[in-house]
């Protein structure tokens, strides 16, 4: 029965919209027209011309029959095209799939393949993977090139046509198909898999609203943001960043490789104030010749997420007097969705502790509804004390849909109503969560328990190691012992006994790396440390021992 | 049929939960639960003790058998027992019906009958003008006593208990009663009705999470304000702000009563960075003794809402030094839900030119749809031509969910998918709308229609004008000539005529007020000058020319 708070107080087109980030764009154009939306090069595009221009694409998607339910792929770099799909691509109501640069043929095949893509756009840069790639799927999409004016090799194009002259297909007054559910799909991102085939992330027009607006909170991300774009667009779309910037009516610095000469120099030319990345782009920075900071007298904010921190990293950006908020999150919720918020009172604690405490992964974010450390068996929560291990679970809006296609993985993914992290972490008094490892990651030498990221922390201490990465190694008579493989600063040298030696000072002895290596670190497409390439390097005894 | 983007990718518990403040406490009280949220004399309250409170008040209205659907009635100044009502109220899944503590126990009773208020709390204050209204009523509410430690007089209790001993009725480890659906009703607000009974305008628990993040948005308002409540809470639950100083995990500096004296004691004492009000408030502020003002060496920022405000006032805001934000909005709208976006490019006009522009009602809000003029006949768009009049609209999110046990009204207003303000305006080249008058306002003499608000700006330029009213006053000749109201700052004098020549150096004759009057003028509970009885007092000849 309805009572008088339901009784003729429907929803209906005057109070009632789909939550949508297509909505950032379409307010900013309107009311900031003439603002700069995009710096690329010596390109400028204003927020009016962007949002045409991904009304032009959106109409020329329709009249090609792509829509509702199909699957746009793109292979591009942060480039003026690229955020354009953002908008474009859902203004037509298709699906918006971002394709990671630095993959194989064979793994882009699949993934064109299960995504059911349409048509793809492909930067010139990657035609031939894509070339590649596309010969090995039955149904290949339509290929359009993308020439981006800071690219300067030698064009070879495999497509169709190339996209400008694609958007020559749209209509100029196309006013843009706009979600009727919120819930519906907006962008298919595919994990990076490490074991098995990848898995399809989707998220909706309502999740990536409230995660772009979550992100804005965060920060305190204030109207017109110059935003340099030095995480990929295409992991978890740039962190709904696209759509962040769209709503602040900010500028996107585009950015189409992570080269530290060139990240400063638009950081000065630009007066750029936000940007993200994962700890490896931060640490490319702050390792950086002091000649390219130079000049660079105005704050920077940084969002680091992507790998836990280390805390010297935390510290060396603070030395160089960046601002830095630590984020943690998956693709499986938009990227980051906790925060480690930092309180008043650790300001009385030294340089070294508030590293410490802003290196844990934190609390949940402001629209985001948990995040918690939880017995995996029992699904209760681990006691607030700093030391007992559990999984870390996500729960709230800014959660993905689901795996497309995939219920099963779906499914386990959310058992017991919370989102399986995979990560494995504790909760300190105060409530904020740390990661201790990945499930698969955790050492367990003479039956204890050691934690890989423990380990790691204690070798970013030293002054020589640039990168470090710690796995276990079968042993016959520990079960598994700690292995170290540590990447060297230039012009650094070190032992393994003085890296040893070190490690001792700080930490127990059972937790000491047994063996050290010294090598160029493995790293997956994002910018983490691949640990199984370096776990069969240990099982083949192909690693080098000096 | 289902598509790929949909099977296996419903909603559940571990990515969806429905939109409600309430979170925002929850998180703010679970991050910075020892920061303070209140503020009231001596008093400090922190979040994690709001919070708590807000719990046990809930607890101890379900254990009343008081939950959804049901109404909680409050008739309460700014203190902190308000703040608590506007959480423990929807945590116990009841409606929290917030009265005007201005009105006559004529009205209250109609409310409360109307509202069928199961329970109200009462100030101390307003003890004798409730205990009037419940007489009247068959099935009176339940009535418990608030009282508060900045109430000086003498307390003459009228209820069943106190305040503080109905908490002692609540559970300790309650943990609140959240919405299934974010349709669900969180309020309900009476319009003021100068014509007829007043309506009750119903907020659902996503307008209002809306609306609040819409207000941070607009405001770029940081982590941690120190907010002062010039604005009542009882009016559109103050523009929402109790729910977004929560999500800002800032601090409610309360406040009984709009004093200038207390005004500036406060926001020194406390640092207050932020205020809402009408612009009554802020001329209050301008035309204040100097001495109070000295010493307030930090910058305050200011929302003005609630009626045009006129150009004049702008800049007076300005000249003391205060950062100024125009917004516009009804109680149907939560409050502000358009805001006159300041431009850069403004920045090259005079001071008075940037009044002028900033006095307009300006751009759709961030996470509302859209605001526009529409011609009401034929609900097509005026043209952008800042002079043609039509009506003002609203459509989106941030719009009420209708007019309680009203589908007559609630049916008349969103006619045609709109929301019907009932504000006649004009949109200008640049997009931005204004408002002309409200469509009884508007003054039609000798064929002309004459926008009140116009003359009234021109009035307020005059340095002895402290509040001017504009109104029609029948006439034989020419259907209605222009009267003007006036009220002087203190201390001057000035006469018809002056008023009369300084209109027509800058209007044109037939918009020079015919008649001026001077007096102290006629004031809603909300501060807006009462028209209708201005009028009554012309065709009753009641009003003395001078």
């Amino acid at each position: 029965m309805e009572t008088k708070y339901e009784w003729g107080l429907e929803k209906n087109q005057a109070n009632f919209r789909p939550l949508t980030p297509l909505d950032f764009i379409k307010r900013t154009a309107s009311v900031y027209p003439d603002r700069i939306s995009v710096i690329h090069g010596e390109l400028r595009q204003t927020w009016a011309q962007t949002y045409s221009r991904s009304l032009k694409l959106a109409s020329a998607l329709q009249k090609r029959g792509i829509g509702k339910g199909d699957t746009v792929a793109v292979m591009l770099p942060n480039t003026p095209a690229m955020v354009e799909m953002h908008f474009g691509v859902p203004l037509s109501g298709a699906v918006l799939n971002c394709l990671n640069i630095r993959l194989d043929s064979e793994s882009l095949a699949f993934m064109l393949q299960h995504g059911e893509a349409k048509i793809i756009f492909v930067d010139s840069e990657f035609s031939q993977v894509i070339f590649d790639a596309v010969k090995r799927i039955e149904n290949p999409p339509v290929v359009i090139d993308v020439h981006d004016l800071l690219f300067t090799e030698e064009v070879r194009d495999i497509g169709e046509k190339e996209y400008e002259d694609f958007l020559l297909e749209g209509d100029d007054n196309f006013q843009g198909l706009w979600p009727k559910d919120e819930w519906d799909s907006l962008c298919l991102n595919y994990t990076s898999g490490t074991t098995g085939n990848p898995k399809g992330v989707v998220y909706s027009h309502r999740g990536a609203y409230l995660a772009a607006l979550s992100n804005i909170l965060e920060w305190d991300l204030p109207h017109h943001p110059i935003y340099l774009w030095t995480l990929p667009m295409f992991h978890c779309n740039g962190w709904t960043f696209p759509w962040v910037i769209a709503a602040r009516a900010g500028v996107n610095v585009c950015l189409r490789k992570v080269v530290a000469e060139d990240i400063f120099k638009l950081m000065k030319e630009h007066k750029v104030s936000h940007y993200c990345g994962a700890p490896i782009v931060h640490n490319m920075l702050i390792n950086a010749d002091e000649n390219l900071k130079n000049g660079l007298d105005h704050r920077v904010e940084a969002f680091v997420a992507g790998a836990a921190p280390p805390a010297a990293m935390i510290e060396g950006m603070v030395n160089m007097g960046f601002g830095i908020t630590h984020v943690y999150g998956l693709t499986e919720v938009y990227g980051p969705a906790s925060v480690c918020v930092k309180q008043e009172s650790w300001q009385e604690s030294s340089l070294g502790e508030q590293a410490k405490l802003n290196a844990r992964q934190g609390v949940t974010y402001h629209l985001q509804s948990d995040i918690t450390v939880l017995d995996p068996n029992t699904m209760k929560e681990v006691p607030h004390d700093g030391e007992t291990i559990g999984e870390l679970f996500f729960r709230g809006n800014i959660t993905m849909k689901g795996y497309m296609k995939n219920p099963k993985a779906t499914g386990e993914a959310f058992k017991g109503g919370w989102f399986h992290t995979g990560d494995l972490g504790v909760i300190y008094p105060d409530g904020y969560v740390k990661i201790k490892d990945r499930s698969k990651d955790i050492i367990i030498s003479g039956g204890e328990n050691i934690s890989s990221i423990e380990v790691e922390d204690v070798l970013y201490q030293h002054p020589a190691v640039m990168l470090a990465a710690v796995v276990a190694k079968p042993d016959g008579k520990w079960g598994e012992v700690v292995c170290a493989f540590i990447e060297l600063k230039n012009n650094t040298k070190v032992t393994a006994k003085e890296i040893q030696d070190h490690c001792r000072n700080i930490l127990p002895g059972f937790k000491v790396p047994k063996e050290v290596y010294f090598e160029v670190l493995p790293k997956t497409s994002t910018g983490k440390i691949q640990k199984f390439e370096l776990r069969k390097k240990l099982s083949s005894d192909s690693a080098i021992d000096v």
